[in-house]
């Protein structure tokens, strides 16, 4: 695996790969890598020629008061882990290449970033859809590989990548998790097993609702109302926001009708997480 | 020439010409062209191995009230004239292949936006990097060339292409003008033979600007009124601005001790033009 720091030397790797006609499959990261990056990370083996991952904890993703400072960093396991899973190419920037004195320019998508995680981290999908630009831009992939784990990121990258004419095909993976149903997070490594299993309850609140809407249940809010009894049963929990949006264009759903997102995001010890799960109305509706 | 309508397939003979290693250079137009655009034809001819300009009237950038509707179309008349240039590819794509239903994503390129131009047309800019960022997307060119009339233009676009690691070389050529002057734009299809000569005062404004920054005049208010002077003594001429700022940062400048561009924007008979020509200063200050 080769680790490469500076976006022109990537560009002009990338530049050759394409040259001998193979292809390249990509994963961007912001590090701190589990089981669900590298389950991503082994499907782009699959997918390209070449792979290439990137670790970069992109700060205009992150609001005031987030956690970019303390933001878990652990580059020599990362490296160990990529390297067995036979990556060819890490990116691995600093600020000052993504970032350099003088910088202007961002890339938005509109509407679909101004509800869940965007209406409460307004300006987080503005850095998300400038950083993974530049980034298709350095890598050149033509298949990138993202997490439904974060499945607005990937709706919102699927459309900035159609709008924006980026030949790259996006695909979209699924969430891994752990033996209690928690969504692997790198966040997660904020917590001891005993909060891991209480946070297990947001998952636990998602497929309740699944088998509801799937038994028929088409008032949104009926479901919505059942996943916060339960989540909010749990100790620690603070809810930020439940909801329940078309799959396809994220607009809010009153009658269940064709496949919803149901999506959470909750802080558990102050530790703020989120997860998705994706349902079909049952055939009775009630 | 072959035209070119949809994005997909101008994307996949890109890639084909890259695999067969061969270069492009681009030269993204709104038509109407003129001697100016084929100065930057002929400039990409000896540039890349394969030509293709673009036609595209980009919506995004007009604003409310401004010559959207009546802006000059000459298509048939363009193609004759590409053909005579040896243009390998024509990418004419209508409003439903560049903006279709549902399309959410804008680049915005800011701070150097708000000044001149940006100014007086709040969104222009961001139509423009938006249109040019798809455009370099979907035509995939080693070099593209603009032309050094819309000196904003191609100092945004110099900063978005690096802030976005779009891998292209951009090239900025001169401005092409009539005998009188006057800087050819495709505008100028509005005016009469007289109404030209009326227009060529901006130039001869902004060249007294610059003679006076050379001869060692520095305090830019004093360059300033002299050339609103001259433009303002032509008959039918309402100035929007006449402004000096850096030549690279677009800072405002009040002391000239580097090399500055003097740009005017000025209204004749209700049509809107745009100039500039940049100045060094002399060595004597006063």
């Amino acid at each position: 695996m080769r680790t490469v720091k500076k976006a022109k030397r990537m560009q002009s790797l990338a530049a050759g790969i394409k040259r001998d006609g193979r292809t390249i499959a990509f994963v961007p990261t912001m590090g701190a890598l589990h089981e669900g990056h590298l389950s991503l990370v082994r499907r782009a083996r699959k997918l390209g020629d070449i792979v290439a991952v990137s670790i970069y904890v992109n700060r205009t993703q992150f609001g005031p008061g987030e956690d970019l400072k303390k933001y878990p960093r652990t580059l020599e396991r990362d490296k160990r882990l990529l390297r067995l899973l036979d990556v060819d190419y890490l990116f691995l920037p600093d600020d000052s290449e993504m970032y350099p004195s003088g910088y202007l320019t961002y890339v938005e998508t509109e509407g679909i970033t101004s509800v869940l995680e965007g209406k409460s981290r307004p300006t987080h999908f503005r850095g998300v859809t400038t950083v993974v630009a530049k980034l298709l831009n350095i890598v050149q992939p033509d298949v990138a590989v993202f997490g439904q784990k974060d499945a607005q990121q990937a709706i919102v990258i699927s459309r900035m990548v159609a709008d924006l004419n980026i030949p790259v095909k996006v695909i979209v993976a699924p969430t891994v998790r752990e033996k209690t149903g928690l969504a692997l997070s790198s966040r997660n490594r904020y917590f001891s097993p005993e909060q891991i299993r209480r946070a297990s309850c947001i998952y636990h609140g998602l497929k309740r609702g699944r088998e509801l809407i799937n038994s028929g249940v088409t008032d949104s809010k009926k479901v919505v109302s059942e996943i916060l009894r339960i989540i909010d049963d749990a100790e620690g929990t603070t809810i930020d926001y439940i909801s329940i949006n078309d799959a396809n264009t994220l607009d809010h759903v009153r009658k269940i009708t064709r496949e919803v997102l149901i999506s959470a995001a909750v802080e558990l010890d102050g530790v703020r997480l989120i997860d998705n799960i994706k349902a079909k109305p049952g055939r009775t509706g009630c």
